[in-house]
């Protein structure tokens, strides 16, 4: 598969306004938008780092992935987000490689990206995404 | 303090010889160095994709901090590098705003970098690396 850069970095809080104040007041870092994911249960806060943006979680129920793996494993990073050229193409690749895919197709995820989760058992461990600009096609 | 991108993602595996494969053969990422760390008990492997680096690290012993932290939390993303200008100020700026340091003063990490940690009770969670090629100064 064709991946060009880190997308993002998805790190698990328990709560966003102390984790923004800790990425601004000493990484120097700059929020520049809050979103609510409805179906993945989570609000979100973005910053940018050169190519890179980390995308802070803090869940909004205790049902939803980020709750649970707050509860499981503690704060901490969640998951990475690589940027792929052609991510269909990408998802069969690794299908057909063995990797288990959590979605076979991309959906929409924050910032109107496509995107799919490549399943951790397949990848080493780390929850992996795959996500793609799809929306100036 | 002054980030400009994310240096490095270090990432705990168990076996660095199956997750090269992983990272290659169905990523598609090339791995372009390997390198034992012996004051960290743990080889790395290199990849580069954009401004960062992927950088897998195997434990040479149960009693490394790579060794801990499988032992504890099973395989998976272990810390997060940024690169900055001025390690030693964005240490001593971390410092007054109350951070915990690992170190307070940078040493050598792998690839001849002068690298410090933040303490993750200090950092929701995140064990913090800050890195800067010294090198050249």
């Amino acid at each position: 598969m064709n991946l060009t850069h880190i997308e993002h970095i998805g790190i698990a809080v328990k709560n966003l306004e102390d984790s923004i104040k800790y990425y601004e007041g000493v990484l120097g870092l700059k929020c520049y938008s809050i979103e609510e994911v409805t179906d993945q249960k989570v609000k979100t806060a973005f910053f940018k780092i050169g190519q890179t943006k980390i995308e802070l979680l803090e869940s909004t129920s205790p049902e939803g992935p980020i709750g649970k793996f707050i509860e499981k494993k503690g704060e901490g990073i969640h998951h990475i987000a690589f940027n792929v050229k052609g991510i269909q193409s990408a998802l069969d690749e690794a299908k057909e490689k063995g990797i288990k895919l959590i979605d076979e197709k991309p959906r929409t995820g924050a910032e109107g990206l496509s995107i799919a989760f490549l399943h951790p058992k397949s990848t080493n461990g780390v929850l992996t995404e795959l996500c793609e600009d799809t929306s100036s096609k």
